[in-house]
């Protein structure tokens, strides 16, 4: 049979069963599904290099369903081709026709969206969350740019979420790293929600933005096999050039194609059931009759497997002691000073770890000079793996989530305020069991002159939540590191490359003493003791450990030995705190320069799980902070001096 | 002298002063903000329509500063305009030349970025994180449009800036909604922080990008007076037709303009001091007598006064009890169900409220038939207060900030989870002092099978570092509110739009059995106790307070009298919470859908600083969930089942 018709009944095959899917889990997008049917076809049982037996082979063309929701499409095409699927990677099986029943399930490798960690490794990310795709797909693109592999990734995107702002990000980003490799596949079914899309979304603007965003661009019927398999071919002969402009394709597409029943607006989200679901069946083999001669489908396809992998050698050595770095880089004569700034110590841990470990990339959005990843950036061997985002925090992050499934070790830096515009993408990062690392500098009130546009004030606490709970592999969701000296800044830059999970380094903008030498050892998870006393724990981190240590001497003065904690991670060993606060007579001040739902309730809450009484006294921003010319001056202003820490302590033993 | 000589002998002063304001404060960005020196004195000397004695004063235009690090530039106007300033309206004062000497000092109202409630009424929304200033103008247009004032909005975008994803986000929310009273001026002065900017936002590629979005785009030099001049007439003369296209500008400038010392790469963010500075100065000295015949400055503007604005009555009645409001909706036969999802409550109190308060306006982002803002969007006589934001949260929860400087009560629904991507837009917002209300619907793990990409889980972490700490005015940065049923969801709605300040709600998408009645009230800060018992206290909040209550009849056969609180807000009244604890033997048992960092941690925060011996068991969510077809099953995938409380109680109290 023609390749039209084999298509065309191919495609009906895996809308049928798309419906009964939906309908069978009693939820889901069966509308969206139907408007892709013919892509997902093309893509799934021809255009794409891949087996279905080894789904996520390190040379396959990728799949990235940027509208999650339309899953179940792709989920008919895997049950149809017995793609191997299995959260224990040991366990893997083919999943067969049986598996159609069980969308949605809760013992169901068929996740509500894409949700690769749940046993789904034809996908790299989980997506569903809208307008995250193109930007993971642009970090699998630039990856195997870097690697030399000739991969192609194909993204899917919903018109109606063309309007989030990250796929413009996305969209300068790949023109800019000339990302050739990646193709845009709008799928334009003309109806979001609760409603049509808005005129800005639809074909007669996206095209002309497009093409001003500086893509090439092809306008398509998206249930037409010939045009769909045309469009893929003029991607497929350029991709590999990386030069000239990245192709978009824009469909035109039917949301509920074949099934007239299920088509227009009302239909999102909504599976057909009962007689309804036996209408849209029967207009759908209506359809197919009318379209093909009927034969058993899928016959005329073979799938392109991908190439061999090539073996590849990665090392992944060990970090040198910073001082010995230092000396490499010609920065011994900053040893002297006594004083680092942790964002300095990260710029110079970062270039040295990119010498010993190539899986490491740097991306960063328009402030490396000031995260100081501009130490990565400009040595010469390691610029190629330096992706400047500019000033797109979305963007960059999910980036880093495609890089991270393709086996790179991301780190991305920017202001810690600025992460707070990717929080969503960083969850679904988390949520896609990605390896990547976070460094947010100028964190905290001690940035001062700027200003509360520029603090990460409530960030330790949203990270917080990641700590209360374990990933797929057992480990918290993220750890939050904050070093307080440059040693321990730059040792624990070493630590996250080494540990492969989501890590959130704060950094800080004023230079801080010493504390610490090449010997000392951090691990993620552990703190240090500063001094050990016997009256009261002061549990500090980052910046406060530094005020604290002034709190010492006037505290011994008084008479009082209090002991000193560097709380440098969270979470941290909760038994091993208790034992030296049950030393210290139960009492604890916990100190940080952000607002509250860090440190502190991270403390709060080892302590009350005991049921012995402690008493803790939280020191934390409690006011939006406004500009003052030195950190001493915002100290003062949220009462976090090593005087008010003397205040606090003396009125918390009751002897004031 | 002519228009050209002055409006060159003006912004010349302001160069200078924006210099010297810099270096006196050791940190700023001069160059950017002489990238404007011609623009802003056009503006704020001749186009807008403002009175310097009364720089908020409701009619006046209004200048958004979306770049908001060039404000030593708008301060040097302020200064030699004499502009009203100060934190306390009762003692507000005009601006002096002094005060140029106090940039950035912390007890200044010239913040190292645009900052409102430190004392500078002239701008409506702090500003500093990049690309939210657009949208907070969209809103601030959409409210004079809904008011019928002629009021324009001028919003200044650096070219760097541009590539954050919300700027198209609000690109074409404007569009959509026909704002011809906004103008987005873009400064492209060629150079980010790190770097030139990108090719992709370079004049050549924005102007198509523009104009791609349906705006008219005017190119013109921004150091030439009469085509700034132009431009701007050309927008004025058409602001207040709210039909055709809305207008850019996009304006070739140079960063460092007039002082070739600070020109070119490399002087970003960095005044210039000692000689550095007065070669500076004495450039821009040169260029004036280059440019103008010297005089007095300032003397050929005539600043236009705003007009009268007139009296406006606005309503704000009371909120009937919700079957009341049922009835007059026909959805009576609901009651009788006796349950009813807290997300459809919310849409019924919304459309109640709009029909008693003019202030209320409704956003949503193409979800509304989900979170059921619908229910505002289809009453005719409110439709117009819905303002449909398509899929893109930051523009929404930005506009919503605008709207709120304007006097309008902003509720902004989405999914809870989509929240997360605006958070960043959020934190601006509250640093503002805006008056918002957050709703999320689809909260937690009980949504089931859409799976995690769709549910809010570290969200109530997030919210409640801002229980944790003070606004302006003394009240916690935000209101966290987990209603359990109908009524209290009902209630909480009308609670929040009384309350001037941001609020955050979750609602729920599955119905919930009703547990409350019209007459029962709801206060921001409270709890409820739903049972007395003496042996262990349940604090739940959400879908948690039902799944407590099946566990209370369990717990009773067992002879376990258990206190059951529904803890619908945090920060709640701390010490009412702890005699009940008292009164239970200390024992107590948090429960939420979410991660940690929430209800739980609040009350650990409580607790521990009582210094009392109290044991809390917190039940939340430990593992990223995954689909499943029912809450039940979600409940029992992560510990959170009656069942579990019973468990954890008994253990809890060694009695198994």
């Amino acid at each position: 049979m023609s390749f039209e018709a084999a298509v065309h009944a191919q495609a009906i095959e895996l809308d049928k069963l798309a419906m009964e899917m939906t309908a069978e889990a009693g939820s889901g997008h069966p509308s969206t599904a139907l408007s892709l049917g013919h892509i997902v076809t093309v893509l799934m049982f021809h255009s794409m290099r891949w087996s279905p037996d080894y789904p996520a082979y390190p040379t396959s063309d990728r799949l990235v369903l940027s509208e999650g929701h339309a899953v179940p499409i792709v989920y008919a095409a895997a049950c149809r081709l017995g793609v191997v699927v299995g959260k224990d990677p040991d366990k893997r099986r083919k999943l067969t026709p049986a598996d159609s029943h069980k969308l949605r399930a809760w013992d169901s490798e068929l996740d509500g969206h894409p949700n690769p960690i749940e046993g789904f490794p034809f996908f790299d990310a989980a997506t569903g969350s809208l307008g995250q795709g193109l930007s993971v797909a642009a970090g699998l693109g630039a990856a195997a740019k870097l690697d030399g592999i000739d991969k192609r990734i194909y993204c899917v995107i919903g018109d109606g979420e063309s309007r989030e702002g990250q796929i413009t990000e996305a969209l300068d980003f790949i023109a800019d790293q000339k990302l050739t490799n990646v193709l845009a596949i709008f799928n334009c079914n003309e109806y979001g929600q609760a409603d049509r899309v808005s005129p800005q979304q639809q074909v007669e603007h996206l095209i002309p933005k497009l093409k001003a965003a500086g893509f090439e661009v092809k306008e398509i019927d998206g249930h037409a096999p010939a045009q769909i398999k045309a469009a893929f071919d003029a991607f497929a002969e350029g991709s590999a050039r990386f030069d000239g402009k990245p192709t978009a394709i824009v469909a035109r597409t039917v949301k509920g194609w074949g099934a007239p029943t299920m088509q227009g607006g009302g239909w999102h989200g909504k599976p057909a059931t009962g007689d309804a679901l036996k209408k849209c069946l029967s207009e759908l083999d209506e359809k197919r009759v009318q379209l093909t001669s009927s034969l058993a489908s899928g016959d005329a396809f073979e799938i392109q497997p991908p190439a061999q992998a090539a073996p590849r050698e990665q090392s992944a050595g060990e970090l040198p002691p910073m001082s010995q770095a230092m000396k490499q880089m010609d920065m011994e004569s900053l040893l002297h000073t006594g004083k680092l700034a942790t964002r300095r110590a990260y710029g110079i841990a970062l270039r040295a770890l990119g010498e010993v470990n190539d899986r490491v990339v740097v991306l960063d959005c328009d402030v490396s000079n000031s995260t100081h990843a501009d130490m990565f950036a400009k040595a010469p061997d390691l610029a190629e793996r330096f992706l400047e985002c500019k000033i797109g925090e979305q963007n960059m992050v999910s980036v880093a989530a495609g890089l991270s499934a393709a086996g790179k070790v991301p780190f991305c830096s920017t202001f810690a305020k600025f992460f707070t515009r990717a929080y969503d993408q960083i969850e679904m990062a988390i949520n896609s069991g990605a390896n990547f690392k976070l460094v947010g500098s100028h964190a905290g009130i001690t940035l001062a002159a700027d200003g509360p546009s520029q603090m990460a004030l409530p960030d330790v606490s949203w990270f917080r939540a990641w700590t209360t709970m374990r990933d797929h592999k057992g480990n918290p969701g993220c750890y939050i590191l904050q070093p307080s000296d440059a040693y321990s800044a730059y040792a624990l830059t070493g630590a996250m490359a080494e540990y492969e999970g989501p890590c959130y380094m704060r950094t800080l903008r004023a230079d801080t003493e010493f504390l610490y030498n090449d010997g000392q050892v951090f691990n993620l998870g552990g703190f240090e003791t500063l001094q050990e006393g016997r009256d009261v724990v002061l549990c500090a981190c980052g910046y406060m450990v530094h005020e604290a240590n002034k709190a010492l001497d006037l505290l011994d003065k008084a008479g009082i030995a209090a002991t000193l904690l560097d709380m440098y991670s969270i979470p941290f060993d909760a038994d091993k705190l208790l034992d030296i606060i049950n030393a210290n007579n139960g009492y604890v001040i916990s100190l940080e320069d952000n607002y509250g739902g860090g440190l502190g309730s991270a403390i709060a809450d080892a302590l009350t799980e005991s049921g012995d009484a402690f008493t803790l006294r939280q020191m934390h921003v409690r006011r939006i902070p406004k500009s003052a010319r030195t950190p001493e001056e915002l100290l003062q202003m949220c009462g976090l001096t090593a005087a008010d820490i003397v205040k606090n302590v003396l009125s918390l033993l009751q002897v004031a």
